[in-house]
């Protein structure tokens, strides 16, 4: 599997404005922001796209939208509200080969979402 | 907690174009479609929002995620690419008070994502 610029931040390779680091987990700033607040949360792990995940997966997954939504909770975003979004391949809008998942909130998030 | 539609179509009360059933989890396709495939994935049990869950939601979370990348690749949606979206709270524009994915394909997705 081809590295990306994801595996680069994980290492500490190229800088970015990280809010929350575990063992699995990496969250930080998203450079092009859509949103007052726009943090990508992604797994440490190499997965490609959220289509690659099966079962043997589903715990990695379940660690990851809780600690999306527990990192959304310390950004203050829980009372108002907030919008997650997962892009996979073209017509997602995936633009990074890296399964992330935003978090976009701090204003109205409008429908349709794109 | 509070009753909502979700629990009336679980429970087969109300009519819905039904896609996807197991003993968790149910798929149907949303009313209001922003999508030419636009369907909404929901977990049986009664949790509220994203926001709700924690770590012992875990394995619920990554169940439901993992089914509902099987049933966007069921739907055909994989090769050419989808979107996932879950709206917390007001400004994320949740209208529902049952945890839903809404998986969107079968045209180019834009961004911002609402």
């Amino acid at each position: 599997m081809a590295e990306t610029v994801f595996d680069k931040i994980i290492r500490k390779e190229i800088p970015a404005d990280i809010v929350y680091e575990d063992e699995q987990t990496l969250a930080f700033k998203d450079i092009n922001p859509q949103a007052p607040t726009h943090v990508l949360v992604i797994p440490k792990k190499q997965i490609e796209t959220i289509a690659d995940i099966n079962e043997s997966d589903a715990p990695l997954i379940g660690q990851l939208f809780t600690t999306a939504a527990q990192i959304a909770e310390n950004l203050g975003l829980a009372e108002d509200g907030y919008r997650l979004v997962i892009n996979h391949g073209e017509r997602g809008g995936q633009t990074v080969q890296h399964l992330h998942i935003h978090i976009l909130g701090g204003r109205a998030m409008t429908w349709p979402p794109g």
